[in-house]
């Protein structure tokens, strides 16, 4: 038992790497702050496809195959893929993974999906289950809107405190084999729900819960919030950001240096007009592979946490008069020496 | 890698157990074969709760909590979760687990969750990250009908070759701590489409999901079919069950001796009127928790190969013509001697 490390992380014996990445957005996405960093910018938002449901499917699709050609596999050394999305019954997953032949164990964690898949192909790994395998998530405005809002064609308003889908995949091969940048542990999260009930203000549905995984996270590995070089969260946007921030200092941390969110940080909120930021699978997904990783492999960042969150409702639970709960799970991802 | 076997399957050195267990069923399914076998039937369908959703969930977090009980541990010696259901963003696990405060990973896999929770509970005790991990599922008749077909006041006629959404949870404990029953290994499914684009048979389309995980269980393990003395699925029914034996036996397996669907073993084929059989997450699960356990227990039942089916669709991706794909997870659950 001794890769246990507290009260729900993991630290690896042996941490497996992520050898291999790829990610594909929309045009927006395209058009903000890390544009020039994603590996491909879609044309609109389609990707030759005739639905977005498809659309999403062709990105997850495209963002794995890249991501098992960048770590110079084949499709057969693949053993397992871990992939989730945020549509009913995950099908851009389903149908977008159709045909590599590969076992798969869908997920679904909302927009923390990255940070599950990621955890789970670590724990496979290191286990030594498998050699490579293969972590992908998605979502996409489009098909987003028209599962959990309304169709774009209804043309409704958003409010101020709602967040924008990102169109956009990112793809992770982790690995036995060394590499450059190592996963060294996760940190599960619980769902936590504090409530809240506006499905338009998903941020300060998600805070509390990043806020008790980043807590046990540095509770678990007797850290310091500036043990990491970053603090990565999903997509808690502008409004989630600052409540996850007062919420950790009522816990005696203050991470106000430290913390990134990737909702901020994709889209600029002068010019691209998202309201509360970006959020979705792919917002976290896209930012990591086309971003955060390239900063550690470039050594920028040696050590960060990133603390994907997801907000687990749907339009039946928000019309039933359900609550917002929120799930975040952990990865400490660090470069090799 | 040691306990890697052949192209898709695991074999534990150091095998995981099932050391509690514990299910509830609806009304239909207490009045069925199995009905005395169960550990609770509801007298309604709604468990004392005002939708189908939160009834679902209900039966979730009783499942667990008896599972749990049932072990003899308390939740705050659960390590993980691994969960999942039906219904979009499987609302049913999120608000059913609620109270839990166990780290969760949810799953999605359709009717295969029963299969996909044991194997990555299996595989996390068996890796040593966790002494004792909690896998559940369920699904609800009036839930999977509001969410895949019509509401039920709506009073729509079934094609024959429809299948009947259980109304069941099912939950279990697995741990490193010796018990009675252990899961020897696992053959993890891979999505598998012929095509099929029948909604209302599912049997149909998942069938060659479970010949795909069959076929490649026994040739990683180099097993014959009687090296089982069951090889039970989930929900194929009546049509697919036959269709999965004569699929199997073109590629030189004969099962018919050995096969059990868990989804003909539930209700009464000619009092109940089903019309193809049970189906969802909740018909493995209950089943195997009700029955099959108990039987290989009992010493009845030795080895036996669990494979429950899951159908990758959601009423967007049917409308939009796509197909149904399948997928079916296998675990090899065995008496201890």
């Amino acid at each position: 038992m001794s890769n246990i490390l507290g009260k729900q992380s993991l630290k690896f014996e042996v941490p497996p790497y992520i050898i291999g990445t790829a990610n594909i957005v929309g045009k927006k996405e395209g058009e903000g702050p890390l544009g020039k960093l994603f590996d491909v910018v879609g044309e609109d938002d389609l990707f030759g496809e005739e639905t977005w449901e498809e659309a999403e499917s062709s990105m997850q699709n495209k963002a794995a195959s890249w991501a098992i050609d960048n770590a110079k596999l084949t499709k057969d050394q693949i053993r397992y893929i871990f992939a989730g999305d945020l549509l009913g019954q995950t099908i851009a997953t389903s149908f977008g993974l159709l045909n590599f032949n590969v076992p798969l164990f869908g997920l679904y964690g909302a927009c923390s999906t990255a940070g599950e898949s990621l955890s789970l192909a670590a724990m496979t790994v290191a286990a030594g289950y498998a050699e490579n395998v293969l972590a992908v998530t998605s979502s996409h405005f489009a098909s987003a809107e028209k599962q959990f809002r309304y169709p774009l064609e209804y043309g409704n308003q958003r409010p101020l405190a709602a967040s924008w889908t990102v169109t956009g995949s990112g793809a992770f091969i982790v690995s036995s084999k060394q590499g450059k940048i190592k996963i060294s542990g996760i940190t599960t999260g619980k769902i936590i729900d504090y409530g809240i009930k506006d499905s338009m203000n998903m941020g300060a549905a998600m805070a509390p819960a990043a806020c008790d995984t980043i807590y046990q996270n540095l509770m678990d590995f007797s850290f310091q919030p500036e043990d990491y070089d970053k603090i990565v969260t999903g997509d808690l946007g502008y409004i989630g950001s600052d409540i996850l921030i007062d919420l950790l200092k009522e816990k005696g941390f203050d991470i106000s240096i430290q913390h990134m969110d990737c909702g901020k940080k994709i889209f600029d909120q002068k010019t691209q007009d998202t309201h509360a930021g970006g959020s979705g699978c792919g917002c976290s997904a896209a930012t990591l592979s086309a971003y955060l990783l390239k900063e550690i492999e470039m050594g920028n960042l040696k050590r960060i946490l990133f603390v994907p969150t997801g907000a687990l409702l749907s339009t039946v639970s928000f019309n039933e008069g359900q609550s917002v709960p929120g799930i975040a799970h952990g990865v400490i991802i660090e470069r090799c020496e």
